[in-house]
């Protein structure tokens, strides 16, 4: 099938708005151009008729959600096929007894986790994007989220995949059951490869059920090292909290400004604490004791609506950011106890270079996102040197203090360097042939991972 | 080096009984004869030189560790080299407050949850073989357990390996940090491998907060079937038990004439309901409500010692049938609600083939450990082709009712065609070209697993 008898079936469009749409994610990156063209199937064998055709004529095809992607893995770039699967969004299944759920890749993940919900259960993986973010995009990035600490990552959540490999032939790889160790793990090598190993067009996931109790609180401290102490504190009292979240002051400041709220009058460094279960009130009773001496102030939420502010606030971090300037997102990962530190020297680059840097994270796992704010610039306008700067400064941080340069958001297109620096030449030479033996003729989003 | 300067340097015996030692695991598969020689090396030094010698002559390389495997996979064969690594077993750090512990491969299991348990701290996984097996072979195997039902298996506790490759390379794979997601998953490929794809040196694993409290009870029905409505019933509830294992009557029997308790007159069936956290006693009433109604009694232990008494049955499980007979442990999954049925139609073939099967497993997780007991026979006897009939209807039964001949003990060599059977010939193509990727000469465990 040639490309225009699949712009005619319907699956392929040429439009240029719909192609302007499919250059840039929300990373800041200004991508690379109108793809060539825009494929939007509805039907597994769309896409591996989509395939075959790319594959035939030797087509980069770039494959993409909701487009909320950080890191530029799902921008579509001049040559390419863009193959956005936002259609293929049907829950297929809700099977409460078996706690779990088959969905097509476009699914929006808080609605898989409302259609959950409506049975008890839960979809744990929460990435703060919950809202716009599809589980296939979730799944291309292994994306993390809020309740990461408690709950894990999506990996953690993926039981099995239907995937479209290369050539067009279509897998299914992992186990309809709970545990299964038949063959080596594809699903996790599929779960975070970023569509540079196949087409995920189809998976079923774990449900969990939902907690009985949340307990929630806002804990205000002088600053951010405090508040890290407070993190080593946390760890160290036996609590598991579900949620424990870092903001720092100039954060607060941004979200302050935008939802007209006053938390930067609390402390220049805020977490935010969520224990679940049976045993929540006593378990944040616990943190309480644990942290209250390095707190200037801990209010436990007084109900539901209160506690859901609470998280709307930290959730809304990002469009603050994004009112001010051009947020360039970044997304490293360090040994819990070198939190403090990291934020330190965080602040002393963003000073030192004179960008603008605003911190938030997610404590509990070490994951921090330093924003950089750069001037706001017309779409496709290059990254500023100077913040180029102060993310590779930031990345060499990471590493230094012995983390990742990326927790949840991926390599994609703009950490493939330092990804190449952090895996070391051996294990990314392994990883590069992993790639060749998916993808031979490199057709799979060829710009981006590895 | 040669075999011989490997032998005069203390690495590798060729003394007769410490290769017939390595012949065989407790799978009850006969073994195909002492290996040719056995290292038992200290170092990763070594280990790499052992490797890039089995490299050079082409010779296959069994790696084991406690040779507590059930599924043959660290069983020697007359031409390999078998690399034992139970004296590489230190515990080289646990870190409080990153919660995490570096290990080398031969540690046992239980040894590890013990030291973190002196900083407040436990490794969840615990399969029943606890006291014995390696962390090296629970990660060759991906190893499960009874608190899988709350805490996942092994894989979901390694943070990052030290992998010997097929030529004596040493790479280290993953994140010291809880997340990270630069490059593909390979600690995930590793884990479950089988010793197919490297030598597992070193692994970093997650350990997390010891619970508060436990509650446990001890909880039995008239049949087998009851006792899996219980299951789904538990699964509706909302509660989330850490352990909740099943036995079946025939079990029950046979720990009372080992132990010379009297637990089948309780009933003919029994679940080991274990929760824990801050809500654990709450937690364990939720399910008392959501099964009382189908159990002939549940009794919710009084203290500590009475809790481990209930676990130390469950544990004895499989050492009661090694005193009746000569047990072939079979490990399917099923989805849970298929539970009953998977038992009620393992128990008519076990009937129509006169064949003893005893059934209990891990219920949280659908994972069934039938157990084959027949007639004790020396070591190295060949397993009696009625035996192999029933184990081939249930591996049939398991694929039938959508789930997996192996949940946790591995494919090894007694499962070969099965696995090739479950995972189908596309996806089987795929595992095997990646196995050829890691180890193009085929040395690795030859026999085993794909």
């Amino acid at each position: 099938m040639s490309l225009s008898e699949l712009v005619e079936a319907g699956v392929v469009t040429l439009d240029r708005r719909t192609r302007d749409g499919a250059a840039a994610d929300r990373s800041g990156w200004p991508g690379a151009g109108a793809p060539r063209a825009v494929a939007r199937p509805r039907h597994i064998e769309e896409v591996q008729r989509l395939m075959a055709w790319a594959s035939a004529t030797a087509t980069p095809v770039i494959t993409r959600g909701a487009g909320s992607g950080l890191a530029g893995a799902a921008s579509g770039t001049a040559e390419a096929l863009v193959l956005d699967l936002s259609r293929m969004d049907r829950i297929v299944q809700i099977d409460a007894d078996e706690q779990l759920a088959r969905v097509e890749p476009g699914v929006i993940t808080a609605d898989l986790d409302r259609a959950a919900a409506e049975h008890g259960l839960m979809y744990a993986p929460d990435p703060a994007s919950v809202g716009i973010s599809t589980i296939g995009g979730n799944i291309a990035t292994n994306a993390g989220g809020l309740r990461g600490a408690k709950y894990g990552v999506t990996r953690d959540h993926v039981l099995a995949l239907d995937v479209v490999l290369a050539d067009g032939t279509v897998i299914h790889v992992g186990h309809d059951t709970i545990k299964g160790v038949t063959g080596y793990d594809l699903v996790g090598l599929f779960t975070g490869s970023e569509g540079t190993l196949g087409v995920v067009v189809g998976a079923t996931l774990r449900l969990l059920p939902r907690p009985a109790r949340t307990a929630t609180a806002a804990v205000f401290f002088a600053d951010v090292a405090t508040a890290a102490r407070a993190v080593t504190a946390i760890t160290r009292s036996g609590a598991r909290p579900a949620v424990l979240e870092i903001l720092d002051g100039a954060t607060l400041g941004a979200i302050d400004d935008a939802e007209g709220t006053r938390l930067r009058e609390l402390g220049d460094a805020f977490l935010l604490v969520q224990t679940d279960g049976y045993g929540a009130e006593e378990e944040l009773t616990v943190i309480r004791e644990a942290v209250g001496a390095l707190a200037t102030s801990f209010d436990v939420a007084t109900d539901a609506a209160d506690a859901d502010r609470l998280l709307f606030a930290r959730r809304q971090a990002l469009p603050a950011l994004e009112a001010i300037g051009r947020p360039l997102i970044e997304d490293i990962a360090v040994p819990r106890t070198r939190l403090a530190e990291a934020v330190e020297r965080i602040s002393a680059i963003a000073a030192e270079e004179d960008v603008p840097v605003f911190v938030f994270g997610h404590a509990g796992d070490g994951n921090l996102h330093p924003i950089l704010v750069t001037e706001p610039a017309p779409a496709g306008a290059p990254i500023p040197p100077r913040a180029q700067i102060v993310a590779d400064r930031i990345f060499a941080l990471a590493l230094e203090l012995g983390g990742t340069i990326t927790a949840e958001h991926g390599v994609g297109r703009l950490k493939r360097e330092w990804a190449a620096r952090e895996l070391g030449p051996d294990v990314h030479a392994l990883q590069t042939r992993i790639r060749s033996l998916f993808d031979p003729d490199g057709i799979l989003n060829p710009a981006s991972s590895l």
